[in-house]
């Protein structure tokens, strides 16, 4: 089964990471693709590491253009989708790498991004109890943010068998791809290489509440999320530490087993060996993530670190992976399983 | 008054970084440089960056070198220093850079170090309530760790005025020069840029017990301290994201009051405008510290994040800033207030 | 047809990033892996990036473990191939990835080598004239140096017509990758990062007479090189910025012609479009090359870059490359035309 | 003797690295800041590294704000600095970081800025034979171009000797700050860290007219200049790798003599030992040149290299040495000696 796919928003970061996964897939081809400024460039002058694609011509961001593939993912900057997923058909499996349509609670989207909400779909972060079913067959899917991909998969099985409180503490270091491709001066080389800062401090950061929406769930009951993101230098990759207060009568092999079992059949998720921890290096460019859990007895925590590729498993590789299962495939159909290392 | 002063460990990042800052003292005349295994160099070949003492030859780390000089700073792995330390006469100032003279507690010597504990000197972070007065003329001092110099200056105005619970959750990203010049893989270039890990997981790191120290004595209760450090693709540089639970009735203007009370006469220590947030790259190669704190009313926590350079604020230049105090000398002499940037 | 590979030297850059390349390869299966120090580990701890062969364990570098595959890839420092490979049949293609039969005049490995020469094999790389049909069905294959790879690639075009004297000046930065996984202490991060540095300065460096050998033979005459490697702070990369004076007569169109015609039907070499440069960037993990030519009319001067990924095309994409032709596989099998960026 | 310095352009990275100089110099206060864009904002919020001037508000770029002042900085957009030079007196020393008044031949101005040439002003490179001679006393100096500093200083002694022939050859590598902090999609740190790339390829570059100025009036005679500038990932330094053919007769020692000779004196050119290579860390910050010559006997070449920081000697520290001279005061008054390394 081959699918034609399009690409809205094809030449910044998301769109140029899923290109280069799209061309590595089986039983994909490449459709139409479609930018707003770069209409009308050589795929090839925006994304010059596309090789197999630089003849390719950049259309307009129209339904016309996007109609007529069985699949279209969107990686458009938010409040943009819901206007362009009304016009494609039912038949049509539109997949959103933006954040339109991940949060459930009107509330939450309207207090977080200011606007009305579009709706919920299907959550592409098929790790997480329940979500596979999910995904099966469906024609829309929401692809996680990045932070909540990592954050959520470090903490959920702490939060799946009630070993952790409900007042989580994170704090996740971002390649700087995870700003966009926007040129602002606080993103520029100069201001990067060499510094580590924070942003978004105090729980203003819109991955907030999807966290909070996914943790909850997990935990059947109302989880609060104190999250610090920062900027660090490189351009890709994101380092997620978590903690929370281990609940009463937690070891640290309970611990081990309760993530033992919740990625034993996890094609992704590598839980690492003991006493070795993640790094955004050894999953460059992958859709793996690396995992590793430990007891603080001193302190009483339970603390979970995740490493992800925010442009790969974090969105484009993710956004496949949850394809692949819309669509019936094998769900680690196209997607690399290594890192770029060193 | 002009003092001699000897430089034990002189080929390494934090003796380097040290020469760096006493080239442009005013008061200090250099004496003698000793290293181990590159005594005998020439300066020149090992810290190429120091022309102006290009020529001088590294000489042995012994008693008698270091001998007839008003300073010594020892700039040696730890438990080398209390060996050297004994064989200097009371007269001389002595400044240890390592870890030996701390922890005031031998049990925590033990524990984190595992041999016996030397013993505990004058405290050189002088911003901490009362370390100036045990500073002040003293002829032995205990500079700080690096990750304490960040964590102890941003939390301890909340716990000076009971405004956070004692249980504190810190993530801290340190460039890799805090790892000191020894080659080992892990550390080669090839290896960190584009790369954040964990490491110490757990509350193993040794730096945990001085922050528990430091936060405990100004809280007046024990204080404990889940610590999370990570390394970060950049040479230099400590950002320390640290929260607790806020204490009841803690509103954000008695959180910030706390803040501009605390730092409102100190000459390092920049309490950013609100909404400006702390930059490794701001305070790189300078003494200074920014701080900023915040309150987030969702996960009821104070938020307190601390900027350094590893190296100056947080070993060579907190030592010179502890040395003015001692010798009697203005605190600011000799001390750079601006970062290189960008 | 699949064959099974065994990779001597699995613990280092070029044996890990072969790995990688193996792991997506069709017709390749992977047997056994050695190394020297690194035996009886666990491939996940030396090479987590390599999730699929996380459980590998680590063979000693001997003949038994090695025999019995019917493609053997040689990733061992210099001098130990040779001894290696003549315990393997003639029946088995070894590919060896280190300089041992890179050089066809014996004086030449002598001097820059100081040892007797091994011999010379195949030489892989396959867009020089002449190089595939020498690369069809052998059983012993010479890898090329990573910047001989970039260098000759760039300069080949302009002295196979003629257009420039055979004096090249080559300047090529390469990331740090490039210098191996041993832990030498001017390889660390704290001394890479924010550093370019020029090293084997004046001729020394051992790809000189590689580059000699390659430009000598195309352009039918001998082509003196002056030749400075520069280290960068990136993992990988190699860009070589190489010039010559422009031969009598030599125009932009002619010089462009000569590329166009020299690259028209290569797979893996992308000519850029007039005015757009080449960036290692976008060739990360890739078995691209970028090349761009100008001619300075003031200068007088015939100027060609090129980049590479010194551990894909530069070292293990080569290596794959020229063994799909040596086995009469599709010469592409398996390579990633695609960079990694951003 | 204190002067008082206005600051023109302080909001960009050539003029905040003036202040961060102007900040420790002994025998200048720091008058009117003044910026385009950013008129109105505190100092503190564009420039966070310098903590004693945070407070300071920038003022409009005016002849009314800039006049009163002893001297005036200008480190504006090429173009701007006559404007605003001809409405200062002549008693005001005027020092343009600018390339306004830096070429003697209009042609050469109008060739490559397409406007009308302003004039041309002692240029403040003190190493240069005769340079000294017309900055002493001097009211109006032109700072050089980074690029050109470093390229002069490392191959003014091969010519001012007759030991090269005068055909050029430099490829040279920069930080990124060189290109200012204008925000530009290429400047972003995702698309700059682990990248090296090309640009202003094939003698367009503005800086190449002022080499040939230089090296030119140096060697008595015409030399071309092949000039290809590389952008590296980090944010300052630039490395020189500069070459010709060595003259008739020429040896090692000869070349070496020359560039003794050269430096004997100079308080900021490091000629390193025989056998050490610049590299860009070791003069980060610092107002200090490292060179390095080498006579490449198979190529038949002269190779230099020079090291600098791009905004310190290459920009600020360099308008600081020849402000020193213009005045009267000590060459070196203010002016680190010292990189920040690592």
């Amino acid at each position: 089964m081959t699918v034609r796919a399009a690409v809205a928003g094809a030449s910044g970061y998301a769109g140029g990471e899923l290109l280069r996964l799209l061309v590595a897939h089986p039983e994909v081809e490449i459709g139409a693709l479609t930018a707003n400024s770069n209409a009308g460039q050589r795929l090839g002058s925006v994304q010059p590491h596309l090789l197999p694609l630089a003849e390719r011509v950049l259309a307009p961001t129209t339904a016309e253009v996007l109609g007529g593939h069985e699949v279209v993912f969107l990686a458009l900057p938010h409040g943009q989708s819901a206007a362009v997923a009304e016009q494609l058909g039912p038949e049509v499996l539109v997949v959103d790498m933006g954040a339109d349509f991940r949060l459930r609670e009107a509330a939450d989207w309207e207090r977080f991004y200011g606007s009305a909400h579009a709706g919920s779909w299907p959550y592409g972060l098929p790790e997480l109890p329940g979500a596979r079913a999910a995904l099966a067959g469906t024609k829309r899917i929401a692809v996680p943010g990045c932070y909540p991909t990592a954050v959520s998969l470090a903490l959920f099985p702490a939060y799946a068998e009630g070993l952790a409180e409900p007042e989580a503490v994170i704090v996740a270091a971002s390649g700087t791809s995870g700003a966009g491709k926007a040129a602002k001066p606080h993103l520029l080389g100069s201001e990067v290489m060499g510094s580590m800062s924070p942003y978004g401090v105090g729980g203003v950061h819109r991955h907030t509440p999807e966290m909070i929406q996914n943790l909850s769930a997990v935990a059947g009951r109302r989880v609060t999320v104190s999250f610090t993101p920062t900027l660090a230098p490189m351009p890709r990759g994101i380092l997620a530490t978590c903690s929370a207060k281990a609940a009463p009568g937690v070891t640290a092999e309970v611990l081990r087993a309760a993530y033992e079992k919740a990625f034993a059949e996890e094609p992704f998720v590598h839980l690492l060996p003991e006493g070795q921890w993640p790094a955004t290096a050894s999953v460059y460019g992958s859709n793996a993530v690396q995992i590793q859990v430990a007891h603080d007895t001193e302190a009483g925590r339970v603390l979970a670190v995740g490493a992800i590729d925010n442009l790969a498993k974090g969105t484009a590789g993710g956004a496949l992976q949850s394809m692949n299962l819309a669509l019936g495939l094998p769900e680690e159909l196209g997607l690399p399983l290594t890192g770029l290392a060193p």
